[in-house]
């Protein structure tokens, strides 16, 4: 059992404190009344108002068919207690499982869009289709983040990083040079 | 003085071991005769062959038409170990200061391209541009890694995450669930 933690809103044009960093997410999905869970890596920042955030989807993914016709998902961020669980959701597909019943988790309503959060993900920021230009060429999606919900604490929570090979590097100590920058952060 | 340690090539398809989990790195730049070098960590992983990566190059940033004209640059990645030369990087600007000189850092030649690899940063890995669709809209490139040039050890260097406001996470652990992947890694 994975604990939970109450929620807050956030302000989407400052998710690049949890996506920049680089964690392994979670991105769920739904179409035609079936919900999907994929596991994602190849993911980066583009700007902070819009909140854009670009990602690869393998179109060998079932999450991608119902990405694109849904033309939304939601980018959950998982900590280190749910390693198991983002494993095993790479390892199974949705064509064959129902992957929030398969891994005990948690469908929460989104407000703006139909996919539903993880409720225990730390973060979970729903995201539109923002631009489909080099989705054909590249499997590549720009999506805005129209809304953003962070648990409470911790203000910066142990995440996942993959390597490839099966290893995992973690992120979980933050250091400060905030003294330094003279430019802005 | 930072301890530099002598590098091998590596597999340009398998870069994603350091790029995946999503670091600071530093993009050095070469054009008419000048270098620069600049903070980035908006990038993602985009394909392992041809081995792609997209990243956000700020039009504001003097690297950006260095980057576009001479259509090279590498990508360096950084180990904690050079936190405060990263964010003295971020702060300055090539406009006004010769980066390597600045923060005594060391320009090796490339293989491919013109522009140098910095011997203090752990991995170097030799950039190509290979689709600049979205450079005008998004500051969105694409480059084709062409050569890789990574020390060799440690296997994981301990590696910057910028969150905003100063603060950087850091990777520093590793964890294998390599047991648990039943569809490859």
């Amino acid at each position: 059992m994975i604990r939970t933690r109450a929620k807050v809103d956030f302000p989407v044009e400052q998710v690049r404190r949890f996506l920049e960093p680089g964690p392994v997410v979670l991105v769920s999905s739904k179409w035609k009344g079936k919900t999907d869970i994929m596991t994602m890596g190849w993911h980066t920042v583009m700007e902070f108002s819009p909140s854009l955030v670009g990602c690869v989807i393998s179109c060998m993914n079932h999450s991608f068919q119902m990405v694109r016709n849904s033309r939304e998902c939601v980018i959950n961020v998982p900590t280190t207690a749910l390693i198991d669980t983002v494993v095993g959701i790479g390892n199974t597909t949705g064509a064959e499982t129902d992957k929030f019943h398969e891994f005990g988790l948690t469908a929460d309503p989104a407000e703006y869009i139909g996919a539903p959060l993880i409720r225990e993900c730390h973060a979970n920021f729903e995201c539109r289709l923002f631009d489909e230009a080099l989705v054909d060429e590249y499997n590549f999606f720009i999506f805005e983040v129209v809304k953003a919900h962070v648990a409470k604490s911790p203000t910066y929570p142990a995440t996942l990083h993959y390597t490839g090979d099966g290893i995992f590097s973690i992120s979980r100590e933050t250091i400060s040079r905030r003294s330094l920058f003279t430019k802005g952060v």
